[in-house]
This record gives C-alpha cells, structure tokens and sequence, in this order.
C-alpha cells in the first residue's frame, strides 16, 4: 500500500515507476472484516462497510450488510448501480427476481426499489458500487432525502470516532 | 428481467413505473458459470466472463479467471479498476501485496502492473470492473496494444459464436 512516485531512474523493467500524481491504490485484505466496528450501522439491521469512498467522481463502493427483517428503504438511482451478492439472499419489492449468492446484478439508472431480505435468511451481505446519489424516495416516488459518498464518508466519521477507531479511520477509503 | 416502460395509472405503491427512457437492469444469477462455453479465452490460462458491457460509458465489469502459470501481461490503466477476489490468490509483479480470497483492491489511475498467479494456486477468480481502456505496454512501458469495451465484445461474439451459443449471447450484457 506505499505509493511510488519516486522517478528511479535504475529501476529495473519489473520496477516502473507510478505517475508522480497518481493516487494511491486501496487495498482491503478482508472485505469482510473481523473488527465488527469497522461496520458502520445506517438503519435497523443495515450496515455498510467501506471500501472506497471515491470524492473526485462521487461514488462508492461498500458491502453492505442486512439482517433478517432488515429494510433499504425505496429509493431511486440516478446513476448506475453494481451489485454482487456474497452471502446470504435478497429482493427488491419492485422485481420479480432474487438476488442469490453469487449473484451479479447492473441497475439501471432510474431504478426504484426497495430491498428486502426473505425471512428465512438471518443476513445478507454484497457488494455495491452505488454511483451519484441514492435518492429516498415516499412510496409514491417523491424525494425525502439522498445519501451520497459525502453523508457516507459523514456517518463514517461519526461511527468510527464513537467505536474508538478515530474519526481518521475513514482516511484510507477516501480517493 | 423484464423492461418496465409501460405508465399504469393504477399502480399500487409498490408498482411505481420505471422512466420509460430506462434500461433494462442486468441480473446474472449464477456469475461463476455452471456452463464452461461462458468463460471466454483470452490468455493462455487467461478467460474473462463479461457481466456488464458498458458502451455508452465505455467500461466493463467480468469476472477474470487466471489458472496456474497465468499471466495477464503487463497494462497500464489510465482510470480506476475495482476488484474484488472470489477464489485463490494473486498478486502484481509491481507491489508488494498479495490479494487473497475476500479481499477488495481500488487501482488508481495511472497503474502499470502485470498480474501472476503464484505456483500453489490452481485457479483464481476475481471480479473487476475496468473503466475506459487498459494499455499493455512492454517492459519499459512503451504501448504495444489495447483493449477496451468494443474488443471484449468482439472477443465475446467470436467466442461464442464458435462454442455454438451464438454470437448474440453477449447482447444481454452490453447496456
């Protein structure tokens, strides 16, 4: 995880040096971590876990984790979603279909749907890459507020800080 | 799967219509293929599953799959690349770490980096999402070819075209 910007000009051919400019990369060794704190709670029975928290094109990406009876609430995406499913199974109130383990799913941008977890699953866990905003949304479709990556890296902060990780926990997310 | 574009004025709440302008989502219920003829060859010990084709924002989402001896041979990446490991291990000839199984990696813009897949593993499997183009480059990292989304499609229907799925197999994954 260093950054290399440093021209070495004996570098050998395996030894390319980085952009002096670039970013650094991120590198997560358990996505799924073991320090239950790392897990930042964001409704009942639903926590997020970054992994990036990208301000220069204003995305995200984030396990997200919900337990049984948990609910994401209706929301609309402008913007592109990713989705892969690594434990546990899900649906959306507005689809026909169920995400499973494993499971890969792109949404649309204009996407409304509320996310639930069948009774019988005790948790779900998957990947998302949520772009832009994520707008909350009344059963009619009329906006009641938005999360982006700057409420997210927010409830980081705030999590983390009263978990004693330290507000700066959230530092090596951010890009 | 279905594209809902139809206005119902006497949707329930939970029946909201998508914008009729909107895309169809993608769901891929198992993205580990049970079906071999998925995986498409690249490299020698190299294949790629598309999941997500993105032309009009020019990016892809696969799962790569690497196996003993594999090599993907060294690229430079002008945007960020977002991978996720789902099996076995690997690691770049330019870093220092290695992305085990669960592990998730944010490559900044402006990476170089050839991907090896140490002796001990038989097979890894991680999913990425490569946005705009990756440059392979040579040893002192001088351009030598590309791909981007257009030549991942193009191998795509020429592969599938060839196994007997038929080239337009690929169609339900480009948005």
């Amino acid at each position: 995880m260093t950054s290399q910007t440093v021209e070495d000009h004996s570098r050998t051919p395996y030894q390319l040096p980085f952009p002096a400019d670039a970013l650094a990369e991120i590198v997560v060794p358990q996505a799924i971590p073991e320090d239950e704190r790392a897990w930042v709670p964001q409704a009942d029975n639903v926590w997020f876990r970054p992994l990036c928290l990208n301000r220069s094109q204003g995305y995200w990406v984030n396990l997200l984790r919900v337990r049984k009876s948990g609910v994401l609430s209706r929301h609309r995406h402008p913007q592109a979603v990713h989705g892969f499913v690594l434990k546990g199974r899900w649906r959306y109130l507005e689809h026909d279909w169920v995400a499973e383990t494993g499971a890969y799913v792109f949404e649309a941008p204009g996407e409304t749907h509320t996310l639930v977890v069948p009774e019988d699953v005790d948790e779900m866990i998957t990947l998302f890459q949520v772009n832009g905003v994520m707008c909350y949304v009344d059963p009619w479709g009329e906006v009641t507020g938005y999360e982006d990556v700057f409420t997210k890296i927010d409830l980081c902060r705030k999590h983390y800080s009263a978990v004693g990780l330290g507000a700066e926990f959230v530092d090596e997310f951010i890009r």
